[in-house]
């Protein structure tokens, strides 16, 4: 999983086993789900005697810190790190584990596919998986770089038009997680609707169905101004951003509702 | 948790640690929140002996099947159920227990908090989660059930404007997970943003940067016609659903940035 590896590896644990053609191992189409995706959901399993897993959301961006020796992308993660997910971390590396095992998912919604009959319904989306160690950030240079990351990819260019650097307080008090991924996956449907071959022949029902694809994307609103605001005008990083992304995400998801469906090769015994 | 109650008992296992004034044991909320979403986050431990979950995205709803004799609602799930988690299912039963340990997150995005640091930067948004045991519906009734309360979930009165009902290899070959949840708890953050005492006594920084919130709602784009579609228009179910649902996520949206903020009650050593 060095940088210039241009796929993840497919191992027992990451590999998907439905729909493979709609699988992906591929870093790039992966990484571009994490970091376009505004909320992660990670999870982990709080005590250990016990296989009942947690979720949290969590702000993520996939990075690779300049300082550092290591050409392994990592997932950084910023959220409600509490005290007890930071004990069962250093747990782990005292009982000799790389970090806490974490799971960590990106999911995008791009369109509602209505077919002619409810099992063949599906979404457009994206969704990308995750698995790993996850340590908390003690470096200083490498804990302001993620924070720096992670600012701006909710806003570009948010952090440096904000009061920075933080001060000691608010990077003490500020927690990243690191996550060293040891295997990972994608998924992305993306087209027309498709159907089963008997209800393709059914003329009654190709008569009085309506197929076709609802569109959705998350659309960013009209900025607006809070109560102790100064600044005269809605400053051009966050216009520019929220202009050019609703332009982006409405043309994908209209896109994804014209493009070939991809064909179904389901297995006897598995679900619809 | 029987219907009639209004909270979800707080357990050391679902008690929101952060933020309390945000979190939530309400079940109307926390239901809310679950249906609305349109991919939960499911978790589980797919190996008992190792702590590593791994997340699925399903779809699901919040339900009470009329036939049971059980008071408590239940999540109905679906998605790609494996064979191998319907043997973990299995294999949990063996075992005496109620069956797979299962976490269920729904999150909602509705905006971004632009605050004056970094540090204050926030969302405005809605998460649940839900623990529990699953099982896989066996009842034919209730299965049928679940699946016409899952597709209406998407598209309201999609079920019935399709080719229904499912034949027998459709429903043979659809399973639905049937969360029975121990565990439940709710946040949920809107309001302007706020920034902290020291910030909001610096004019330059007040002067400077801009503050306020970015609604974020999911939108629905125009219905698109897919290339076997014979009926003449786009149905009074998806074109009401669009126009309602977009209208409302609106100004779910712009509402949340306009109401006050809620009170920063942050513990030392806490993260911002």
């Amino acid at each position: 999983m060095a940088t210039d590896s241009t796929t993840y590896p497919k191992t027992k644990a990451n590999t998907v086993n439905r729909y493979k053609h709609q699988a992906t191992y591929d870093v790039e189409t992966i990484h571009s789900i994490v970091n376009s995706t505004p909320v992660l959901h990670v999870s982990f399993v709080p005590d250990p005697t016990t296989p009942m897993p947690i979720v949290l959301p969590m702000i993520g961006q996939m990075g690779l810190f300049p300082g550092s020796p290591d050409e392994d992308w990592k997932c950084y993660l910023h959220g409600y790190v509490s005290s007890r997910l930071m004990n069962l971390a250093d747990a782990a590396i005292k009982l000799g584990e790389p970090g806490l095992p974490l799971c960590v998912a990106a999911t995008k919604v791009d369109g509602f596919v209505l077919t002619l009959t409810p099992n063949s319904h599906n979404y457009n989306y994206r969704s990308a998986v995750l698995q790993g160690f996850a340590t908390i950030v003690d470096d200083a240079d490498e804990k302001l770089w993620a924070m720096q990351l992670i600012t701006n990819s909710v806003v570009p260019e948010r952090y440096e038009n904000t009061r920075v650097p933080p001060d000691g307080a608010e990077m003490q008090s500020t927690r990243i997680l690191k996550l060293t991924i040891t295997g990972a996956s994608g998924k992305v449907r993306e087209g027309v609707p498709n159907d089963e071959r008997k209800d393709m022949k059914r003329e009654d029902v190709l008569d009085s169905v309506w197929t076709g694809v609802i569109p959705v994307y998350e659309k960013l609103g009209e900025p607006q101004v809070g109560p102790y605001n100064r600044a005269k005008k809605v400053p051009d990083h966050v216009t520019n951003f929220v202009d050019k992304e609703n332009a982006l995400r409405e043309k994908y998801a209209v896109d994804a509702a014209h493009k070939p469906a991809p064909v179904k090769r389901v297995k006897k015994g598995e679900e619809e």
